[in-house]
């Protein structure tokens, strides 16, 4: 059954071809005109030519903010331990007092007298605050009877080089913006509103392209260069809601409309990759590097022909190229939204960039999604020589608030 | 004499107000016009409503690109030492093969059949390529005879804590750009273009406010949320040329139309800073932290009134005032560009963020600019308990290139 699905996403975006891509918008990071064209469900509000600034997206809704909404230029991901002796009512403070911020800050709005105006003069630049729950936080509140199944602990990948130091975390916020300075005072505004409950675990920084950068909105480019974003699913496809969100009358009700994140911090050894020439590139991903259509032939959103035979009688796409061992068509209808960020901290003392991918994808279970995926590839993927997975995170999206509601509530007050 | 002009400058501004300030664009990030207005000898182009990406500056003219050209969204600032064994003739053919790079960059062309492609489908987004020449660089080339008396190393300041492996180096490179993705493919291509004549020693991620994200152009903020680049010189202003750049008829004829950088990484105490209240905050700067009016009064473009007492027998802008002691009218006239940065690498172990400025000032002699300036800011600055040096560095940068010229070549060749 998950197989018709995927064939008819695949069908469908096919006939679309690029204009209809353009208007399903996860993934591309493009023109003014970006945010105007949303008909996707991510509630995003914006005139049609918009300023980079102007665009609003909404707190309250069925899904939070952040997993639907473009790319945005910048992003900060934070994770934070409770402090020693901080539970379940220090966490209901926080996340009332996280939630009051969020939606002033995702309005343009200053959080209270002592707010630092890093922001002023900026409207909300599409700014997206996200929270979620790591493992060990139902542990420290005492709400391990409604921890959920999906947050059993993401498996040991032989390729993994995880620093502990940066991994998991009781929780989670994920910033997006437009604008640097918004995304910074969201940041700081984040950390200021948490008082002494908590304390950071580990912070990262990231970017995508700018809004205008490109004459038209197009699907992102990561550090590498490749096209990265065409094989997602858009929330026009059948089955979209199933893939990405928890349905209702699952065993954690709290989590209905919610997601999970796996957050990965994927380093690129760039210097390996760039001395290799473009048709090894290529191979590697069974994707032109150019515009980002498979090697079978078409455009971008061409159907990979993943049966087709070269000459040489091997299959045009390779039997380990990434985008032919991460499809969904070959993992059983597996699919997860990914929505991530760029990051370079610098050049290190050997001349090489500390730069690569703030992996993030959302889907409804991580176990039938990410980890299947991260599995096959970890065991054959041509892209891992040209990769290093440093740091890994897992954590439960609950859904949007409703008016009147903070985020958590239905886990932390029910 | 300095003072005249310093006067005629003030009022000038005064006259002039907000819709003029707008027209001078240094030091201004604003909305989408920003770059279609400028009249101010920057030669940047750009269609009345340029979009981010096809804004284009020219590598050629009297001066190098990113000195007068507005603030960009993202910068890279990285330093170079020679590779041991490397003199002259390296630095020859180095400089022309950066030159020939950062012409195709700032064109938005792919620089050889190597070019890894992460900026492909945006324009050249602004992007701007800058070159300077450290007071090492001299000894490592043997042409101390050619070193400007301008390169003398800085003197101590009493409150610096500068870390010697973010400091100095033989060469410098500026990058800036307003998409995030065309900065790190021109960071890559320089470092690759490099190959083995240098290695690199230091290198900094900056940002400023996106293009667009406030509704009018404005003068930027800092991470500090005040208003940041008020009291700029104006390429209009009388005297603006002789402040910033290196005049004809120089010791170094190969410095004529150069400008001399001083690069000082400032951490900013942000948790402190954020304690205080707004009231002291204002008192700090003697700027008025919503609009960056004078606390004498008037809007962000009104002289300021050094000498007017409150009711309490005080001057208004207190004495220790950091925009009271670093004014020209302070200090005979000395007159500076700033250009700056934000920088925000993470926050630390302690919770605390490691953020501030990536302080970037112009001058055509920086012993009677930054020198004398920080001299007194360093002795009674209020803003010193907020901040602190942590990196310097001083480069002259060379006129911009001639047609057929590749950049220093009036140095390396004469
Ligand atoms: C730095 C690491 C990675 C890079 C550079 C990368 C790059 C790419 C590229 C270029 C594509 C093809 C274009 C597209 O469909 O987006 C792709 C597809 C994909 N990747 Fe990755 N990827 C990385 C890591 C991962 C990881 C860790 C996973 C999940 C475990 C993953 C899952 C997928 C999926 C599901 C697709 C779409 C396949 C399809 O729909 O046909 N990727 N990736
Ligand atoms: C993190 C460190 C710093 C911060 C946050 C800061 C902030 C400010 C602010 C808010 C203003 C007033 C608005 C404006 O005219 O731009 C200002 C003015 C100024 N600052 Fe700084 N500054 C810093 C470091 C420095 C340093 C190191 C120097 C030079 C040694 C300097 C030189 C100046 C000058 C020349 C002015 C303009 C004064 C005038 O034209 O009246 N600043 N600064």
């Amino acid at each position: 059954m998950s197989d018709n699905l995927e064939i008819s996403r695949r069908r469908l975006l096919g006939t679309m071809g690029a204009a209809g891509a353009t208007g399903l918008a996860v993934g591309a990071a493009g023109g003014a005109v970006g945010h105007a064209v949303l008909g996707d469900g991510s509630g995003t509000t914006g005139p049609a030519l918009a300023t980079v600034g102007s665009t609003r997206v909404p707190f309250r809704g069925a899904h939070q903010a952040g997993i639907l909404q473009p790319l945005q230029a910048r992003g900060h991901l934070v994770a934070f331990d409770l402090a020693p002796g901080a539970g379940r009512k220090e966490a209901v403070a926080l996340m009332r007092r996280w939630s009051t911020a969020a939606e002033l800050l995702m309005a343009g709005e200053p959080v209270g007298p002592s707010d630092g105006g890093i922001a002023r003069d900026a409207g909300p630049c599409s700014l997206t605050v996200t929270f979620g729950f790591g493992r060990s936080f139902f542990d420290r509140t005492g709400l391990v009877a409604r921890r959920p199944q999906e947050l059993e602990p993401l498996p040991a990948f032989s390729s993994d080089r995880l620093d502990p130091k940066r991994s998991d975390g009781d929780l989670w916020v994920q910033i997006g913006a437009d604008d640097a300075l918004v995304a910074f005072h969201a940041l700081r505004t984040v950390q200021r509103e948490a008082g002494a409950a908590v304390r950071v675990r580990w912070q990262m920084n990231g970017f995508n392209r700018s809004l205008g950068a490109t004459a038209r909105p197009m699907t992102a480019r990561n550090l590498m260069g490749q096209v990265d974003g065409t094989g997602n699913p858009k929330p026009t496809d059948p089955g979209f809601d199933r893939h990405v969100f928890v349905a209702a009358g699952g065993a954690q009700p709290w989590m209905t409309g919610g997601s999970y994140a796996v957050v990965r911090r994927i380093r690129m050894l760039l210097d390996d990759w760039d001395a290799l020439p473009l048709k090894h590139q290529e191979a590697v991903i069974g994707r032109r590097k150019s515009d980002g259509a498979p090697l079978t032939g078409g455009t971008e959103t061409t159907e990979p022909d993943l049966d087709k035979l070269g000459p040489d009688g091997k299959p045009v796409i390779p039997a380990d190229a990434h985008a032919r061992i991460s499809a969904p068509e070959q993992n059983g209808g597996a699919t997860m939204l990914r929505r991530p960020f760029s990051f370079h901290d610098g050049i290190g003392p050997d001349g090489t960039p500390d730069a690569g991918l703030l992996f993030v994808c959302w889907q409804a279970d991580p176990t039938r999604a990410f980890v299947p995926v991260q599995r096959k590839l970890d065991r054959g993927d041509a892209l891992s020589a040209f990769i290093r997975h440093e740091a890994s995170a897992l954590f439960a999206v609950p859904g949007g608030p409703a008016d009147g509601e903070y985020v958590g509530q239905r886990l932390l007050e029910a």
